[in-house]
Formats: structure tokens, sequence, C-alpha cells
């Protein structure tokens, strides 16, 4: 009887469950904390592996870690299957991103940036590689060849999703800056996983090159099939799927089995499982049928679920203090920002592009984040590097990440988005207004904002009510926005008060004010009032969002509701 | 070097990768053509898994069929894994159906039908399972008591998500009816999930007496606290998620991290895994701050991926037709819909309500489907029954949920809710009209309904002009509705064309029609012509999917535009 034959004891499955809650809860927990200070979120998910492995915890409670995350077994093998799923699903992610349509249409600025920005550090790379082998971290039992190919590759590859975030974030991602930088490193991964699977097949052949040849060809197959071929096919059938399938799910379910499919032909042929899955998202991702909304839950899923237990499972193994080698780790990191983002600046540059641009996009090419990482697992897996090299790839992976947004901001002098959340705290909300009346109303703002801001009450009352005299700000919709700017004012300032019997504020609609929103711009910030109105009309301008903030009871819920469409606008269509 | 370490060869993560992929796409297709036929589509996924196993594949080719699904080794462990997380997130999505309120809600009648609809089954079930053990399908090693008790929970239990999938089907969820049965449904989940918590408890316990009293005392601390200080805590936490982190991916990590907990919790003390997911679920559930959008993503996910694969693991190691047992069947069969029917059918009555709503709420709440399964396999593992047994389960589950809408829709006489997607089919459209102005565009489509109903073009022409002559049917926003009651029609037919010029149908908005639709209803039928408005407006009525329909080219794509507001309406907030 096969199926009573349970190779999972309950002991197996209860630190199954408890080991993948404990990954994914810390990875979430410090990714969100991360998210929180604008930082890439993948440097909390990979804290939190750290935090868990041999590094920090192995430490304090050697036995408790060895009972968590035992080193062999059944929970060891389901961990493993789960993070080479996950990882398959993030080069799904990273597949869908890559837009061939808008390659084809940047072109000789895109060609030149993607030329000149991956040939500088591959050539670079190979060389440092092939001086230094050991001080850069070869795995002595391996073969040179392949690990001087593996350096240039990992020097010269981006990072799609990062960017794209970053981009997102400065509010640059469609402006043609962004799009050639969208454009150069699709190119750029597209080129970069391709010789990663060259490097792989000379591993795997290293008994024959016969072996090498085979792998490569049928890699060159693969690819070309399924970009021609494959694409056609899919464009045709994802309509009758849609037409015959419970949505999303239906859809869903195709597309994991297309990716699940094309890992499986990559790992036979005998490159990575995760390059099968990158192509089929590059193929998925082109179809004009694929809705948004498929894609999106897609993303979320893979993204928020899958992504921080993969991240978080790399420091599970690896003692980060033990394989830490300044040297390595400094020769890595100038290597690689120097010759991206030369190479990059150069390109664009001749391109015909500002040397301001060409700085701007040499820093935005230069993120490498979670790319990096999988493929320096890879390699550490497949023999190639040594721990010591693994530990600089993924700090440089982290710095080039962490420097590239802030980089971009000074250069183009762009600022980051921001939203009515991060105006807000606890001290500045009144959860029940005691006013009844627009005078007493914003009094009772202004004494909040006293507290806050350091000015006197009273000024900032009379700004205010004076500003209020010359036209009421009652905007309709159930809310008010009385605002003034001030002088001695040091950052724009919003106090925000929930009324629950209503105050007059003499709206277009008639309707009494149920939300308050008191908005201080410095005297000499041109611009800050205007910015403030914005946040008001992202946060509270969409109704779901606003009738969740007049229901709102206490602070937590009435931050709750404002962030909603924040949210929808991080994630709009790219 | 642990990382290094592998435990998954090339070869073990190609086939992990493969037959995953395999036990997926099967499963999806054979379970959308279920739903197709208006078929429960866990029919289609366990169909799947009986193809790909023992009953079918392994007979063709022995080989195949253990190099794709290895008896052993790291690719077994990780697929035991999977559908074991699998059927946690199955039983946290049945837990978040669960609502506590509803239940005190509906009082007495609650009361009497679950207590009546549980009482009849368990006590018949445990006295047929008594009387002939070896019949019914003991396992000959495992305890007589346990087993008995089994039976009677096993006749017992209803399949909530299966039954609120069937009520929303025939339309019958927000009537009074729908919500006792609902509601009941929910009591006898609870109770017959904690009754089969005491039976693992006393298997676990088979050696000492106090090991049974503690496991059982530290599930009702569980529950208890869960079902309390669990519930107040969750309620209050969620907002504060909500605030700080990146939604809904935020949330829903939580919530997995929470029932991965749970599931922990509950397989530390004793009982199945599945049972802390199903009262995490619960708790998850009864926040009102949880959002719609969250839960539906959670349900979207676990219906369309996990329980796919887990249903068709269900088939993946037992022979169907060699563990077929005619008379174990039958007896399984008579006694689950007779005491459940019958025991519901005294409840109602006794609860005041008439007999016809008292057959209808007792073949409501026979549909056993989904849990039964769950409830079967958890036995068998447990070596509590043998595969007679179990196989006899699976029939039961699925005939009871097969014949449970249908005896339904018999005793209550209603329809089952049609859609614009159920009228068309490839012969009933055309993709681009020649036509330039109403009359020859009618006359166009007759022609089309002609060949579909074996009346005459004539007819079907003359009777909707002189319609049209009384009334123009444009009804704006580029859609026209002509239409006509035919005699000798046997049932409604439409007909669809798409114009790529436009044709004026005299609409109040002034533009021309691009969207002809004929309805056509039989004479004698009043409700028919209505029906068929409903369902335009439905389909049409929505901006995004007239849109898609506007842009189709060729039927597929168009059938894929008016069908997705049908599903957004299927999955409505029950």
């Amino acid at each position: 009887m096969l199926l009573a034959a349970a190779n999972l004891t309950p002991h197996d499955i209860t630190v199954l469950f408890l080991s993948l809650a404990v990954l994914l809860g810390l990875a979430k927990f410090l990714g969100e904390l991360a998210r929180k200070y604008h930082q890439p979120v993948v440097i909390g998910e990979i804290l939190a592996g750290i935090l868990l492995g041999p590094t920090v915890f192995a430490q304090i409670s050697p036995d408790l870690y060895l009972w968590l995350f035992p080193a062999e077994g059944s929970t060891r093998t389901f961990l493993d299957g789960f993070s080479i799923m996950a990882v398959a699903f993030l080069l799904l992610v990273a597949g869908l991103e890559v837009d061939l349509s808008t390659i084809w249409k940047q072109g000789k600025a895109t060609a030149l940036v993607s030329f000149t920005g991956m040939i500088f550090p591959m050539v670079l790379g190979c060389a440092t590689a092939w001086a230094m082998p050991e001080l850069i971290g070869k795995n002595p039992d391996g073969e040179l060849l392949p690990f001087v190919f593996f350096v240039g590759i990992a020097m010269s590859i981006t990072a799609l999703p990062v960017i794209a975030k970053i981009l997102i974030d400065i509010n640059l991602l469609k402006t043609d800056t962004g799009m050639l930088i969208m454009s150069a490193a699709m190119v750029n991964d597209l080129l970069g996983w391709l010789g990663f699977a060259m490097v792989l097949a000379m591993m795997q052949g290293q008994a024959s090159d016969a072996g090498v040849v085979q792998t490569i060809a049928l890699t060159l197959v693969f690819v070309g099939l399924m970009l021609t071929l494959g694409r056609w096919l899919f464009h045709r059938a994802l309509p009758v799927v849609q037409a015959h399938t419970a949505w999303p799910g239906g859809v869903i379910g195709f597309i994991l089995v297309l990716t699940m499919l094309g890992a499986a032909a990559t790992e036979a042929i005998g490159i990575h499982a995760i390059f099968g899955a990158f192509i089929a998202g590059i193929v998925i991702g082109d179809s004009s049928h694929l809705r948004e909304r498929t894609r999106d839950t897609i993303y979320q899923f893979v993204t928020n679920i899958f992504a921080p237990v993969f991240f978080a499972t790399i420091g599970l193994r690896i003692n980060f203090i033990a394989s830490f080698d300044l040297a390595t780790v400094l020769i890595v990191l100038v290597v690689a920002i120097v010759t991206k983002t030369c190479g990059c600046y150069l390109g664009a540059v001749w391109a015909g592009l500002s040397k301001r641009e060409g700085w701007a996009i040499g820093f935005g090419m230069s993120a490498r984040g979670a790319m990096e990482i999988v493929l320096g697992q890879l390699a550490l897996k497949a023999g190639l590097i040594n721990e010591q090299l693994f530990v600089a790839l993924v700090i440089m992976a982290l710095v080039t990440s962490l420097i590239s947004g802030p980089a971009m901001q000074r250069i183009l002098q762009r600022k980051a988005k921001r939203h009515l959340s991060d105006m807000l705290s606890d001290r500045q909300y009144i959860s029940a207004m005691t006013a009844t009346d627009a005078r007493t109303a914003i009094a009772e703002l202004a004494e909040v904002a006293a507290a806050v801001t350091k000015l006197k009450a009273a000024d900032i009352f009379e700004a205010t009510w004076s500003r209020e005299l010359l036209m009421s700000t009652g905007i309709g919709n159930m809310v008010a926005v009385p605002h003034a700017r001030l002088e001695g004012l040091a950052r724009p300032v919003v106090v925000i008060g929930r009324s629950n019997v209503g105050i007059d504020f003499n709206a277009p609609d008639g309707d009494p004010a149920r939300i308050i929103c008191l908005l201080l711009a410095p005297e000499s910030d041109d611009s800050a009032q205007l910015e403030l109105l914005r946040m008001v009309a992202e946060s509270l301008g969409d109704a779901p969002s606003r009738s969740a903030a007049l229901a709102a009871r206490g602070y937590m819920e009435f931050l709750a509701a404002v962030r909603l469409p924040e949210e929808a606008h991080v994630r709009a269509k790219t």
C-alpha cells in the first residue's frame, strides 16, 4: 500500500510547517521594515536568513538550529525543492517584465548602452578573474575557464525587477531615460542569462567537448523555438484558455504549467531550470492578450510568498561572518560599480545623450539585486566558486541596489514620490474631533500641529483661518483641506481630524466635512502646497479608500485605508 | 559546505517540475471540462489522478509511471510535502467560509438541522461499522473503536465549500433556505472536524490512555484559545499589518504564516496539521477588517493551484479498479445519503419549515465533496481504514456532490443561473457583418439563426423586424438588441454579430451599434425574453468587458471578453 507508506512522519510535518512559517514570517517582517525605510525589500529578506542561519542563530543555539532546519532528511529535501520552485517563479516574473517590442522601439541608444554596459564589465571581470583567481574566490577544485567566464557574466548582469522598482519609486519609469534604462537592462538580462547557460554547459561537459557543443546547440534551439513558434502558439492559445476556464485561476494554472514545463526542459538539456522559466516568462509576457490582473496576481504571489522564502534560505546555510573576505569584497565591488557605470555612461554619451543622463543611466544599470544572488547561488552549488566570492557577490548585489536609486535621484535632481501616509503619524491624527464648526475645527487641528512643529498654535490658526475666509476649502465628498504657508516651518506638515458629526466647510456638494486635512507648507517651498493637495487627492479621491477612512476606528485603520490607493500606484502597469 | 551538498540532482529537479506540471495540467484540464458541463470541478481533478496513477497509466507503461512519479526518493518527498501544504491551505479556505455571526443569527433552525443532520448519520454510521467492520473496510491491523467512530464522523461531515458553490450556481445562497443550509453546514463542519481530531487522538494514544486524554485536552485548549484570544488578537493585528505592509502581499504573507503556525501546533499536539489550518481560517475569516480582495486572492490560488494538485495526487497511488468493492460502495452510499437527508429533513420540519424546504435542505447538506476525501485520505494514511473503504468514500463524496444541486433544483423548482456564454457557440457568431443598416443586419443575423433553429430565416426576420419598427432596440454604448418571440422555437437562441463600420439602431446616445445581439425567445416562455436581456446587460454592461468584446478578433476572443463579468459574479461575496 504505497499511499500509507508515508515518507513524512508527524515530526517532519511539524518541522516543515514551523520552519517555513519562521522563514517566511521573519523575511516578511524584515523585508517590510526595509521597505518602510525606502530600501530594497530583498535586503531585509536576506538578513532574515543570515539571522536564522549559521551566522547568528546557529551560534546561539546549535541544537535548536539543527532541529528547525535539519541538514538532511525530508524537511531539508522539501525546503530545497521549495526554493528551486521559488527561484524558477522569480525568473518567470523577471521574464514577464521583458517587453521585446520596447527594446525594438528604443533602437540605437538601447543597443549602444547595453553593448558597452556589458562589454566593459565582461572584459574587465574576466581579466580580474584570470589575473588573480585565488584572491577573487575560485573553487580550488573547479576549472579556470568556466570560472573566468562566470565572473565576467556576474559583473555584467543587471537586475531588471529591482531596476523597475527603483525607477517607479523615483518617478522615472515613463520618461525617455527610464525607458532606455529598462530596455537596455532587458537586453542585458537576456544575453547575460544566455551566457550563463553557456557557462553551465561548459561545466556539465567537462568530461567531453561533444557534450558542451550539444548542450549549447540544444539551448539555442530551445530559445529560438520558444521565441518564435512558442510565442505564436501561446498568443493563439491564451484567448482559448481565457474563453473556457475560470478566471483568473485557469489562466494562472496554465501559465504555471508552461513555466514548469520550460523549467523541466532546460534542466533536462543540462542548464538550470530557472533559465527555462525565464524564457517562458518572456514568451508569456509578450502576448497582448495577457491581462494586467493575471500578471499582477502572479507578481504578488511570487514577490510576496516565494521570493522571501528563497532569499531567506540563502543565508540559511552559510556563515556570512566566517566567509567574509575584505579583499574579495572590495575588488568585486569596485570592478562591478566602476565598469558598469563607466561602460553605460560611454554608450549613452555615444548615442547622443547628455553627460548627466549618461551617469544616471550608468548608476541605474548598476543595480544587481536579486539576479546576482541567484546567479551566485547556482555557481556555488555547481562548485564553480567558493563561499568567499558568494558572500562578496551578495554584498555587491545589495550595495549596488542601495546606491542606484539615491545616485540617480541626486544626478537628475528628482524627488522620490511621497504619499499621504509618509506624512502621517498617530500624533498628527485626531480620531474624533470635538469641534462643530470650521473655525473651532481649524483651532483644534492647529493645536496638534503646534505640538509637532514647535510653531505657536495661534500663528498656525491665524494663517489658516485667514486663508479659509478668502475661500472655503470644503472640496466635497466629506473632505475639507484647510491650508496655509508658514514662515519658520522646516518641512510640510499634515494633521488630519475625523469628525463624527460633520463640520460645514461650505463644500460644493453641500455635505459637511468629516475628514479635515490641515495642510501646512513652508513659506519658501513653492511646490509643497500642491504636492500636499495631490497626496490628499490620491488617497481620499478613491471612493473605497475614502469610505474605509470614514469608517476607521483609530489611527491604524485610518492609515490602512489611505494607503490602499498608494499601493495601487506603485504597481501600476509599467 | 552545506549549501553545495545538494539533495536534489538535476534528474530530481527535472522530474519534480515535470511531474508537477503534468499533475496540475491534467487536473486543470479535466477540472475545467467538468465545470463546462456544470459538474463539480473536483471530479475532473480526481479523474486526472486516476488516469495518471496505478489504475490506468501504470498499467499502460509501468516504467514511465515510476520514472515520473517515483515511489520513493526526493521527488516523492517533495510531492508528499506539497500535498500536505495544499490540503492545509484547502482547509484554511474552508475555515474562511465559516462565519460565526451567521450561525448565531440563524439560531434555532440551525441548531435543529445541524443536530439531527449529524446525529442520524453518526449513530447509524457507527452502528453499521460496528455490525460489519470487515465488510465496510476496517484495516485488519487497526483497533475497532476508533474505526467505528471514524465511520460515524465520515457519514456526518459535510463539505462547506462545495455546498457554497452549489448554492451560488442555483442562485439560492442569499435566500433563507440557503443561509440555513450554510450555517447548519458550518456547525456540522466545526463539530465534525473536532470529532475527527478526537479519533486521531485515540489513534495516537493507543499505547496509553493518558496520551489520549492529554491530546484531547490540548486540542480543546487550542480551539478555545484560538476562538477567543486568537480572534481578538488577529482582529487587532490585521489593521496594523494592513497599515504597514505592501498590499495585498503583506497581508497574505501574514495569513499564510499564521496558518502554518496553526498547522504546526496541531501536528505537534498529535492531531493533524490541517485541523490547525482550519481553525486559523475561522479566526482569520471572522475579522471584519479582512478585505474581500485578500480573501479572493487566497481563494483563487488555493482552489486553482493547490487543490487540483492535491486531488490529483489522491488517485496517484491507488488502483481504483482493483480496490473497488461493490458491496462496500453501496452500503456507504445508501447510509450516507439516507441518514443525512432524512436527518436534516426531520430537523427542518421540526423547526417549522415546509416539507419541500426540508427535503431541499436534506439534499443540500448531503454534499460531501472535498472534505470527505481529505478525511478518508488521512484515515487511510493513519492505517484506520483499508483501500476499499477509501475508494468507497471517494465515490460517495463525488456522487453526493453530483446529486445535491440537481435534487435541490428539482425540489425547489429553481433554474440554474445562465450566462450569455452558455447561449453562444461559434456557429452563432458573425465576426464582421457585411450589413450597413438595421434591416439588412437583422436579415443577416436571421440567416444564421435559421441554420441553428430549423425555423425559416424569413419568419425570424419578419418577427424581429416588425418588433424593431415598433421601437428601435439600440440601447447605447454601441450595443443593439433586436429581439422577437417565435412560435415553434424550442429554446431561447442568441446570435451575435460584430460590425466594424457600425450600424444605426437609433440608440439614445446616437452612436451606431457595433455589437448586435439577436435574441429569440419561445412564444410560450414568458420569462425567457427578460432573462436574455439580463444576460446581455451582465456581459456587455461592464465597460472593460465591452471594450474587449469590441476589440475581439475571432470568436474565442469575443467569448473570453463576455465571460469576464460572469466570473466576477460567481465568486461574489457570500
